[in-house]
């Protein structure tokens, strides 16, 4: 197991957190995902995988969810 | 039909719009809500109603989905 943290951009509100988490567990390999919301800033975002990040998939996967990611 | 024109506080994105419009719309009497979001301000909300507002129903309304509503 290892964690990522990556930034996402955009959120405002748990709704959001919500919004984010539930697209991100869908990655496949994606075992655990913690937000710490900065509302309207640069949220860090764990992301405890099994194996390495698939960064373009955690990226289609945060945009689908209406948000922007830097890793 | 008439419609009256609320103000609900808090919100900050189209998440929190779509909550309050779910929970208004389970008022009875209610037939339309339309909210139009100043994040983190106070937005206008207009509850379209076949008789008089239910403030009542209202506030619990909006206090369910985690928000505050002025008249």
């Amino acid at each position: 197991m290892r964690t990522t943290t990556v930034t996402v951009t955009g959120m405002t509100c748990q709704h959001c957190v919500s919004a984010v988490t539930e697209e991100l567990e869908q990655v496949p390999d994606v075992e655990g995902v913690d937000i710490d919301l900065v509302a309207g800033g640069d949220s860090p975002v764990r992301v405890r995988t099994t194996g390495p990040l698939d960064t373009d998939a955690v990226t289609a996967a945060v945009t689908e969810a209406g948000y922007t990611v830097r890793f």
